[in-house]
């Protein structure tokens, strides 16, 4: 595995032209993995002449039937959108890619990256977005910021190429993204364990999953938090309901 | 004028797709001129499917016959090439893309800046390379480094429109590409006077050319280069040709 290995996942992919020609940038910049989460077409001669000499990230592409099974042993999630939400549409909520690049270059990264692409018609849906990581839009001209999704994976896969060159320097090992997943996991069991109104509570569940995802966490910092998500959730258990959302409506506060 | 404007140059573009690709990324990054220099074939319904919601930039395309008709009044001129060459050709002698980013960045620019792009088959001849100030080339994998050409100028243009975006600052007046020429043509004067021998002159030329391209100069900078220029050749003008180079063959150095 390289320090920053990218694994390009290209979500439901509508035209051959477009998969040819992420194939070529994939290679171009020094890159292999191609996964294509549920085809919607076939893959024939017009998606190979466009990848040109990247014949072979086109014939080592993987082919899911999800995208549950091409995510599945990817340490951090990175969704694009070319139309990023404001601040009150949490699931759309994107850094710029320049910001992006900089949380890479300033955290010790070691892992493998899944950039997802796509949809070419309408972008990936929230649904999509809500597992990522963190979302990133490339800065652009507000008239027409949507680039040809090809066009969206040079950019992105060029930068991410500069960064890793870059990184010549001590990698710590960067947490897994099944770590991740447990530190979340704990998160929304504490969240259930407050009987947090489901509205808010996803909310919430959204904005630590990207606290988590932006900030690259490390190994060692995982399990710190653990701890405290174990401990609180454990104090909390030891309270009878009742008791504990009594006490909590008396005061505002759970306590126990 | 916009503060930096960006023409967009395509050399003997020979598929319609790029062309249309190309218009698009033009508008995705804000900009809106594109030239088309002796195109290979008919602009047709390809294109303009590829162009997307950029129409408009397509329609407006200008097509010249040569390529000194598009740059005629371009201030500074840019060449790209994905086979930089080595410290010796120094035709094809390229600086990255980061650090003709990082040039225009720390240059006080306002003007005209001619993007060449193409051909696709061979990339920019020799030839095309010579007339430009910059030759750029964009950091990627060395076992390919291709880019197809909508994709190089997709990434350029991104890292055009943050420079532009990003320079609010205290704007001088850039040299425009008459007063460089002049300049340029002044030290040429000079090399005949000192009968520099053709190959070397030729060298020269070009290494001051990029020189003068590359510091991105500034109007009062080159009207100080003149003067110089100026007064060194009418100094050797005063001299004869035979007592200035009998002098020169005794003593290894021109002096009058």
């Amino acid at each position: 595995m390289k320090l920053l290995d990218v694994r390009t996942i290209f979500v439901e992919p509508l035209y051959e032209i477009n998969i040819g020609y992420i194939a070529r940038v994939i290679k171009n910049f020094g890159f292999t993995e191609l996964y294509l989460v549920n085809p919607q077409i076939k893959i024939g001669t017009q998606a190979k002449m466009m990848a040109a000499h990247a014949q072979d990230i086109l014939e080592n592409a993987i082919i899911t039937k999800s995208l549950d099974e091409a995510i599945k042993d990817v340490d951090f999630l990175v969704g694009t959108t070319g139309k990023p939400g404001r601040d009150h549409n949490l699931k759309r909520a994107a850094i710029t890619l320049t910001e992006f690049i900089e949380v890479i270059r300033n955290s010790k990264v070691y892992g493998k990256l899944g950039l997802l692409l796509g949809r070419e018609d309408h972008g990936l849906p929230n649904r999509v977005l809500e597992k990522c990581d963190i979302v990133v839009t490339i800065e652009a001209n507000s008239d027409y910021p949507i680039l040809n999704v090809s066009h969206a994976a040079a950019i992105l896969l060029y930068e991410l190429y500069k960064c890793m060159r870059d990184k010549q320097i001590h990698f710590i090992h960067k947490a897994s993204g099944e770590e991740k997943e447990r530190l979340i996991k704990f998160f929304e069991l504490l969240l259930d364990k407050i009987q947090y109104p489901e509205v808010k509570k996803q909310r919430a569940l959204l904005a630590f999953r990207r606290l988590v995802g932006r900030a690259l966490i490390s190994s060692t910092e995982i399990h710190a938090l653990y701890g405290v998500f174990r401990r609180t959730a454990s104090l909390l258990n030891k309270c009878s309901e009742k008791s504990l959302f009594q006490r909590c409506s008396n005061s505002n506060e759970v306590r126990c």
